[in-house]
Parts: C-alpha cells; sequence; structure tokens
C-alpha cells in the first residue's frame, strides 16, 4: 500500500489473495477429492510398487489427469527392486501352540522352506536390544515389544518407524535368526498388523522381519510371562524378485506468464498391499488433483504453473521422490514452493514454511488465508516439503509443512484397515481449500520464496 | 416370617439370602474369572471343535475345575460332524481385479479345485434373496448385502444371523455356485470378517458360503455400483472330514443335603478359530466356574449341588447342549434352576425368569439381591437357560435370562478380534457376583422352582 516495498520483498497481490480465499471457500464444498479416492480405492485399490496394480495405477492417473482437465499430462520412469508378498504365517509352537497374526515388512527375505524355528527373545525397546549381548541374541528370533504412542502430530511413528526400519537391521548384525516388532501402531485391539519398510541395505545380510498385530503382541508377552521358552515358528514367502521400472505421474496446469517456474504439489500414488491405501496416500495424490483442478477452472491461468505429482512407491524408501530430485535438482530455482500431503485425511491444522526471510511475509499473507479453515501459523519451525518433496527442498525447494490431523492415523496406517470408510469427506476437503488457496497465491506472488541451489540445508527440516 | 408359607411356595431363607450378598459383594473384587479367561485364551487360544485345541480345551477344563477345588470333575462324551477350515482366499475378477477378505462359514463346502469363478447377484436382504426368480440365481455367486443394527440386547443378531444360517441353504436351493454375505457384524470399520455356522443341513445340497469384512463388503458394493458384471474368484479350502466325538467337561460343588438336586449353570468351550474365543465364550466357562469356586469356599457346602458345564461344540449346533439335554432329559426334575453365559463379559443388566408360579417370589428374592449391582428383573419375559442350556429348558428345566450389555459383543463376535483385550475385568467380575449369588439362593431355597417334563414348552423363550 506504500508502494516502497523493497525488491527482494516478495508479496502477494490483494487480487490473487481474493482469488485465493474464494477458492478455498469453494472447495469446502467440493467432493472432487473424495471421488478421486474413491475411484483409485474401488478401481485400483490396493498398489504394492511394482505390482500389476502399480501399472493400472500409473494408467489410472494418466486417465485422472486428463479427465480432471489437467493441461498436460506425463510421466518419468523411477527405477527400484521389486519386493513381492505371498504369503505370511506364523505359531508359537511351545509352550502353547496357536497361531499368531503378523505381516512381513517391506525388504523382508523368505524364510527357509518349511518354515524358520527358534527360540524367542524379547526387548523392551530398541535401545534394549541395542544394549544387548549377542549371544543372547544370536540364532533367536529377536521380539522388540515397543507400543507406539498417539498423538496428533504423530511423533510417535519417530520411534515407532525405527523399531521397524533399524531394529531389523540391529538384530540382523547381533546374528538374529529373525525379527519381530509389536506394530508401530496406535490401535490397541485390531488383529491388524502393520507393515512397512525394513532398513536393509544389503540384501545378503537382511533377516526375515515382520510385525505383530497389537493383540498378538499382547498374547506373545503374555505367553512369554509364563517363564519358559517360547518357540516360535515364521513361514514367511516374500522377497525381492528383481528390478521394475514404474513412473511418477505429473499433471500440470501450465503458468500463464512463467510456465517454467512450478508450485509443486503432490501425494503418493504407491501403497501397501494390505489396505486399499486410501489414508495411505490416494487421500494425498487426491487432495492435490483437486487442488489443482479448482485452479484450473478459474477464469484464467494461473501465473506460474501448477505442477501436481502422482510418486511412485514411497513406501519403500522414497523411490518416486529420490528420483524426482535427482533428475530435476539443476532446475530447483525455478522451483517457487512445493509441499506434499502424505498423512491421511485428516484436517489441516498447522503450517510452517522454510522460505527466505524477505518471503515471510507472503507466508504470512498466506496463513490469514488459511487462518479461518483451522491452520495455525508457527513461525518458528522449517517446512520439510513432505514426504517424497523432502527430496526437493533437500536439494533447496522452498518448502511448507501443512500437518494433519494425525490423531486416528496410526491406527489404520500400512494395515488391512487403510479403506475408504476411514476418510471423512469434509476433513478432506478442508484439505483442498488448504492446497488450492496456497498454491495459487504463491503461482500469483510478486517475487519468490528463496529457493536455490542448497538453500535450506540447515532448516532441520530433515532431522 | 409369619411361619404361615404354603407348602407349595418357594422361598430363599433368610440367612441364604445375606449369604448371597456377601457372595456378590465378595465376587466384585475377584479376579478368579479373568484369570480362568486369561488362561484358556492365552495356553489354549481358539479351539474350533473337534481340533487339536479343542482337546487341549478339554484337558484344560478338568485340569481347572480340580485347580479350584471343585468337588467332582468328569467329562461325557459330544459326538459331531468334523469341519476343518485350511485356506480362503477371494478376489474380484473383472472389471476391477483386486483381493477381497472373507470367511468361510462353519460347514461351508471347499469351492472346486482352482477356485469358483461366477458373476455376482446382489440382494439387499432375505426377503430380496426369498422373492429372487431361481433364473436370477442359477450358477452365480449369491450376496447378500444387509447391515446388521447395533442393540444393548443384541436383537439384531435375530435377522443378522438368519442370513448367515438361512441364506446360503436357500440360495443353493435356487441354484446359487456360491454365497456370500456381509458379515453379521456391528462393525463397520473392521477389516475381520465375522464367521459363523452355515444352516446346511444335507452335505450334498451345501455351497461353498463365506462372510465378507464389512468394509470389503462396502467395496463389492461400490464395484456393482458401476453397473457393470463383476465376477468373483472364491477359492475356500475348508468342509467336514468325519466324526469326531469331544466332551462336555463337568465340575460340581456336592450339595449337603440334596447331592442330587443341581443348579446348573456353564458357558461353551468351544470357539471359532480366527480369534482366541474370549469373549465367545471363554468369558462364560470363566464366570460360571469362579461363581462355584466362590461358593466352595463358603465354611459349609450348598445344600444343593453346583453343577458348571463347559459345553462342547456349541458354534456348530449346540451339539453338546443337545447330547447333554438327551442324556439328562429324564431327570430334569432333579435341575433345580439353570442358565448359562454366552453374550460375552458386558454386565448383566436383565433378569428374566420361567419358574412355576409358586417360585416367583423366590425369584423376586433373587431380584432384589441383584438389583444392587444394577439387574433390573422383568417379570413379563420368559427364561431361556442361554444358549446350550436352552436344551434343558426345552426338556423342563427351570431357567433364567440373565441378560448381559451387548451394545459392542457384535464389533467382536466370531471374528480373529475376539481377544482377551476386549474384556473389562469388573464388567467380568458384575457377571460372577450375579451368578454365584443367584445360584447359591436357588441351591438353598425351601423348595423348587417348577422343574418336570415339558415344563416350560409354551413360555416362548424358544421363539
Ligand atoms: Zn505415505
Ligand atoms: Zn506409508
Ligand atoms: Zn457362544
Ligand atoms: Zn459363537
Amino acid at each position: 500500500a506504500s508502494g516502497i516495498a523493497s525488491a527482494a520483498t516478495t508479496t502477494i497481490p490483494a487480487a490473487a489473495v481474493k482469488t485465493a480465499e474464494q477458492l478455498r471457500d469453494q472447495a469446502l464444498h467440493d467432493d472432487t477429492a473424495y471421488k478421486v479416492t474413491a475411484s483409485l480405492t474401488t478401481e485400483v485399490g490396493a498398489r504394492l510398487p511394482g505390482s500389476a496394480a502399480d501399472r493400472r495405477a500409473v494408467d489410472w492417473a494418466v486417465a485422472k489427469f486428463k479427465e480432471l482437465g489437467y493441461d498436460k499430462v506425463y510421466t518419468e520412469p523411477v527405477s527400484y527392486p521389486q519386493w513381492v508378498r505371498r504369503s505370511e504365517h506364523a505359531a508359537i509352537v511351545a509352550p502353547f501352540p496357536q497361531p499368531l497374526t503378523l505381516t512381513a515388512l517391506g525388504y523382508s527375505p523368505a524364510t527357509p522352506k518349511g518354515g524358520l524355528s527358534a527360540e524367542v527373545v524379547r526387548f523392551d525397546s530398541l535401545d534394549a536390544l541395542k544394549a544387548a549381548d549377542p549371544a543372547a541374541v544370536k540364532g533367536r528370533i529377536v521380539y522388540v515389544d515397543f507400543r507406539m504412542e498417539r498423538a496428533k502430530d504423530g511423533h510417535g511413528y519417530g520411534m515407532g518407524s525405527a523399531v521397524r526400519v533399524a531394529g531389523p537391521v540391529l538384530a540382523a548384525e547381533k546374528g538374529a535368526a529373525g525379527y519381530l516388532l509389536r506394530s508401530a501402531g496406535t490401535d490397541a485391539h485390531e488383529r491388524a498388523p502393520h507393515t512397512g519398510v525394513a532398513g536393509f541395505r544389503d540384501p545378503t545380510k537382511a533377516i526375515p522381519a515382520a510385525a505383530l498385530a497389537n493383540p498378538d503382541a499382547d498374547q506373545l508377552t503374555r505367553v512369554l510371562a509364563y517363564g519358559k521358552p517360547v518357540t516360535l515358528k515364521l513361514d514367511l514367502d516374500c522377497g525381492v524378485v528383481g528390478e521394475y521400472t514404474g513412473a511418477n505421474v505429473i499433471g500440470e496446469i501450465t503458468g500463464r506468464k512463467h510456465p517454467n517456474q512450478v508450485v509443486a504439489i503432490g501425494g503418493h500414488l504407491d501403497s501397501w498391499d494390505l489396505g486399499t491405501g486410501a489414508i495411505d496416500d490416494a487421500a494425498g495424490v487426491a487432495i492435490a488433483m483437486a487442488a489443482g483442478k479448482l485452479i484450473r477452472e478459474l477464469p484464467q491461468r494461473p501465473d506460474r504453473t501448477i505442477r501436481v505429482i502422482a510418486f511412485a512407491n514411497e513406501e519403500m524408501g522414497l523411490w518416486g521422490g529420490r528420483a524426482y530430485a535427482d533428475k530435476h535438482a539443476k532446475d530447483v530455482a525455478k522451483f517457487q514452493l512445493g509441499t506434499e500431503s502424505d498423512f491421511g485425511a485428516g484436517p489441516i491444522w498447522r503450517m510452517s514454511a522454510s522460505v527466505k526471510p524477505e518471503a515471510r511475509d507472503a507466508i504470512g499473507q498466506i496463513a490469514r488465508v488459511l487462518e479461518p479453515v483451522g491452520v495455525a501459523y508457527d513461525a518458528s519451525k522449517p517446512g520439510g516439503g513432505g514426504s517424497d518433496l523432502s527430496q526437493m527442498h533437500a536439494k533447496g525447494m522452498a518448502a511448507l509443512s501443512l500437518t494433519q490431523d494425525g490423531t486416528r492415523y496410526f491406527d489404520w496406517h500400512h494395515t488391512p484397515n487403510d479403506t475408504l470408510d476411514k476418510i471423512d469427506p469434509a476433513e478432506l476437503a478442508q484439505n483442498v481449500a488448504v492446497y488450492a488457496a496456497f498454491s495459487y497465491m504463491a503461482a500469483q506472488a510478486n517475487g519468490d520464496f528463496g529457493s536455490a541451489p542448497g538453500a535450506f540445508a540447515k532448516d532441520g527440516a530433515g532431522e
């Protein structure tokens, strides 16, 4: 208003703020994201990276972007080791014979033909396993009985996922024959184990690894409490079968003034095989697709390009995100701002950002548009860009974190129960409102948010 | 008190009422039933009739009765067809290929080797299936998409179980190739199908029959709503493999004055194979065992015998209860009063009775002892005796109904989720309080409750 703005200060024009408010309010009453989520989870269902369903999901995404009117739709190849799950069974052999419900972890090798029988040794925590004498572990099945904590921001998954990712590697190093964990989940009563990736880097050193459903972990712990040696039998038929090339699928609303400058949003197209990947992450793909569609329906295209990316194989190690960042790192300065939705379908309640200091005011403008739908701006935290796009952020892309309410997310995450019925259409629509409004404002900004090679290396977002 | 009681009127002596009150209050602070439930579900786990675990459960029950100090422990043989479940898989083949989670129903035959593929035809209800033209059903997989209603008294299971028991028979009569139902359960979000028995009488006319988990039923219904023909593939390996002889296990606290007159209580020892049979029906067995144990610990034995029966194979058609009634029908007049616990571990909130008119006052005395722990006496309803003991009631045994709060029972009933963690120890103890108090009062009564051959044939309890 004063007309004496610094050349370096980024601002959002008043007209763009007003349009963003309209997009926000319109999104709250738009069911596109719910329909897209229903479409992906119904027509494709589960889509394990490298599976036939993964291929169908790529076709689905290309067709859906086109159906939603995106200007440009294309794919970029992503190669990764293909892991398959064929069957999985487990039982207590002694002292009280009975089956246990579990699921193999991603990259777990198979047990020997006929199964693996061994005595189980229990640890309360990853630290207890770290401290264990290898002699107590060697040849046994390690069982880490750690109960993950419920939290709105999902911080309990820090330790929960460490038990799943790092635990199997640690157990293997100490000579364990197999590895079990109490599922990294916050449900207490469901016989629905939580899968997820194990951190094996060297396949020759990997051991069979699986997660027990929470009630089965309770049961194993009860049986161990009798004080007798407990023998388990694991029968996992799974493993890496080769290399596969899938694809990131990308849809764009082409910028009118700066087509080569992009606001990058997205989700990941793959899912684990147990559920239909509704909250993880059909919802994220749908939120971004629906946000882009709303912007496309404006009277004219935004100044910069809105790029929606449906990433390949996030689940087994950010393969899609890493491939994307490797390919586009040289263009990082053209990425205006970005973030990915990959924490379910609960409402966004917090925003934080990693941007150049001169763009803080613009972030404040975005925050004021998002505040009426329940989003609080936390200026003290960095913005990490989400799961796959964290890799572009690591290259220097300015990024937001749009934190969803994850209170119930880890009840269903990576389980058979990740299905469409867990999604509240109104909460999903709130996400679209946030993505549409921020994306549009970033696209219309006078100036950039500071993306540059290595720009945010020390913001702490990766910690 | 007046000393002018009619010879025909049954009353409970004041001293017995006082002792019953003490038993009741003591039971509320006794964890025997919880420990017994934990013991059965941990040491034996699931115990499908005729399985190796069923045999272990019989040994467990004999040992547990002895450990609890019962005066007499014995078994009575029960023979029945042995049905086994080996594996079960299903998938939508077209138009959207994907797996479905289901479980075979008891007495379902196997599908042909390689599976059964057929088009699915959906019905809203059992009545809609009844009304269907056989030409619309012949050679197809019938799917009855009926959603069972939640209710404190569990009345929704009337129609829910009819869809499971009668539906497969009706579909088979119309020439269906297979049968699916939306699980007879009140959970909406769990990928945990509800098994249970199908009503096939003639094995040569049985067809493969299974229950879909509720989210899978949602998914199949969504896929059908696209309006394209939907082909399913069922691959069930299960069936009747022969005849098996198991056992009812019986423990008695021997009556001091009238050892041959018995108060009969119990539960069923068998369970479905998916969960560990905690609420169905380890809890019932434990409630009765714990009630008898508390009575045994009194300074002297009760006047009449307390007989606790752990029935064999209730699940596949009251085999234990029918064998018991056939064997003991001639002695029905010696059964003072009886009822069985088989509706989970929720608190008892209602009592009703089928007794001779001259015993109504004694029932009123029992009701006054139970009222402080939340039990309301409904004099307008009959007492059915519970599941297996309904068969002795049908022979003429005076019986109670002690109705538990079943609001959540059908969330877990006959699913993998029927595990110990669903039981609240305090609620379980309330059940023991009721069983101990009523059993003791019935054992001490001056007079009987009207048991006689055919005595209650028209009380409506079986309807
Ligand atoms: Zn994800
Ligand atoms: Zn995930
Ligand atoms: Zn039962
Ligand atoms: Zn049952």
